[in-house]
């Protein structure tokens, strides 16, 4: 008889189960292709003519390896954003990010402070490293800052998350009052704040984190960047927190191509302009149709949208089934009373019309 | 005063040092780029151009996640090895799968048998995950397995590290010893085969592993298939062992252009087989001009060649920053006696000639 694999006790109780589905996979067990993608939140508008242009170049060379302290991806982003390079890490996408900053703070037992119904790749990483969730419920269809900091000061959490622009809820605070949370937060506390939608926020909504050491500001190239398939993001953060990344993360790991293609997407302002303004229509397009279904869609400071579908989560687990027979891919939030909506990518006016069609349809149906 | 930041105990403890020095960073040092890149055993002969082609096609696409499951390629994978998807894992490359493997295995104090010079980025992980590292002296300049077979005997690690063929002394094992050296260890523990240079290798290098379930083959796109800077690697193993990846992995983590790129130099043995022979070239010129300098370069089975340069590591370290002052970039193993030797990756006839040159002056000169 074969002798059990020796994993670690921890590994042995984490459950199996995936923070999400992907598409491909609900194709593969549907057997049809999909005739819109709007539930990942990709961008529709695809990556910059530059973006391309550098990684279709840089592809040709793909059998060197990347820099691997990402100097001239992370010296441009520090020009942009008036920050040391020393202040900025790159990896493979907020995902990555927040895996090694968990990693760098929890340990089995340790309480962390999140939203409950937030993005659960962050919870997925903090079970996943033994820690145990202190999940602070919205308020309405926001990120409660006060009972996230009652939390944070009750738990003792070394560290908190938050996003803003919020996922799945595509609300948002002020950058003020983020600040003002930030500032509030116990000494030594580290904030993760998830700012992956932060090109399609108001410019108000993002903070000054000036004198605040202990905040972690994380930004994606996924996103209105459209490199997605890419994987590369980046952190601002004090320096000894870039610093001890170095302990723990994959120093390889982040590839060529995808630095080429973020170093020239820096440099294509317009194309960034365009996403922004495409994605600022669909969102109006997005609440037009709600309002015309009697239904309401929530504001959203991101590229997608949560439309209240009227009832419960089965309700809106409903309509998600229904939309994916009508082969719509969207997602929907996992906790109530979050799940009474289902969240929609902005897509293309062509992608928004098949949703549009399908969703007059089922509602109406 | 600021507070520290809120590390676990083991971050804390955890060096500062990183696996491997890039040599984009010792060009930024000197303030000179190399004229010869011969030093991280990059394929000089390039991705397929299907690949090529492929990754350029899919570039245009790259605001799209991978398919986390990365199936097509798995699939593609499993009808060439002869092995079902469900063997098979997908990750960043070699280097993060031995990550994942030693975060399933390795909590603080757990011992863990590898080689003494073995590839220090496995070293690095044990380490970062607060394990204890039981190094086995090299036998001459060959892993030794009757001694990492006592050691694992002895210290009950739950894991063993062993690269076949080896890096960075390029040497290498008959699949049979492989073979019978994984089959003795002790029931449970599993062994990390570490086969990033196996398409360089004879074909009897590469063990039969069936009825084995606690071997994990570990390859890679970076070396032969030349898509070292798109980062994508795969594990074959044990379905228990591929499932438990899915509780601790980036799901995400394995971009789309990189799994385009994979498959297609799949589709292309043809390349395949002409960079194996260019290598082998490479190989033989390599150990002509050491014959040619009184010197004696080791068998290699891998696309770069070890050269005992007659003496110490100090002599060996003197050599390495003589050829970087000649604007050649190679490296060197990191312990004695393995330091009496350079590493040199195969390069173009070009970057070949450059590097002859730079060798002849400084053991001449």
């Amino acid at each position: 008889m074969t002798v059990p694999p020796p994993f670690t006790d921890l590994v042995r109780r984490l459950p199996s189960s995936v923070p999400f589905r992907a598409p491909e996979a609900i194709e593969r067990a549907r057997g049809r292709r999909f005739a819109a993608r709007l539930g990942a939140n990709e961008s529709a508008f695809g990556p910059s003519p530059r973006a391309v242009a550098a990684m279709r170049e840089s592809a040709a060379s793909g059998q060197r390896y990347g820099d691997p302290e990402s100097l001239a991806l992370r010296q441009a982003l520090g020009e942009r954003l008036g920050a040391a390079p020393e202040r900025i890490a790159v990896a493979g996408g907020i995902d990555e990010l927040l895996g090694l900053f968990v990693r760098l703070f929890v340990a089995e037992g340790t309480p962390v402070v999140t939203s409950k119904g937030a993005y659960p790749t962050f919870a997925y990483h903090v079970t996943g490293f033994g820690g145990r969730l202190v999940p602070v419920p919205y308020k309405g269809d926001h990120e409660d800052l006060d009972g996230l900091l009652d939390a944070a000061r009750r738990s003792g959490a070394p560290l908190v998350y938050l996003s803003n622009p919020d996922n799945p809820m595509g609300s948002w605070h002020g950058g003020d009052r983020v600040r003002a949370f930030a500032a509030a937060l116990p000494p030594g506390t580290v904030l993760l704040l998830d700012e992956a939608y932060a090109e399609f926020a108001p410019e108000d909504a993002l903070p000054d984190l000036d004198g605040l050491p202990r905040v972690v500001r994380l930004r994606t190239f996924s996103k209105a960047h459209g490199l997605a398939g890419l994987r590369i993001g980046y952190a601002v953060a004090d320096p000894a927190l870039v610093a001890a990344l170095d302990k723990v993360r994959l120093h390889f790991g982040v590839g060529r191509v995808a630095q080429a293609g973020a170093l020239a997407s820096l440099d294509d302002p317009d194309h960034l302009a365009a996403v922004r303004a495409a994605v600022a229509a669909g969102r109006a397009a997005y609440v037009g149709l709600a309002a015309g279904l009697g239904l309401r869609a929530l504001p959203s400071a991101t590229n997608f949208v949560a439309i209240d579908m009227g009832g419960d989560g089965d309700r809106a687990r409903a309509v998600l089934k229904a939309l994916e027979d009508r082969n719509v891919f969207v997602r929907m939030p996992g906790v109530a009373p979050l799940d009474r909506c289902i969240r929609v990518t902005v897509g293309l006016p062509g992608e928004r019309a098949v949703f549009a069609e399908a969703l007059t349809r089922v509602v109406r149906g």
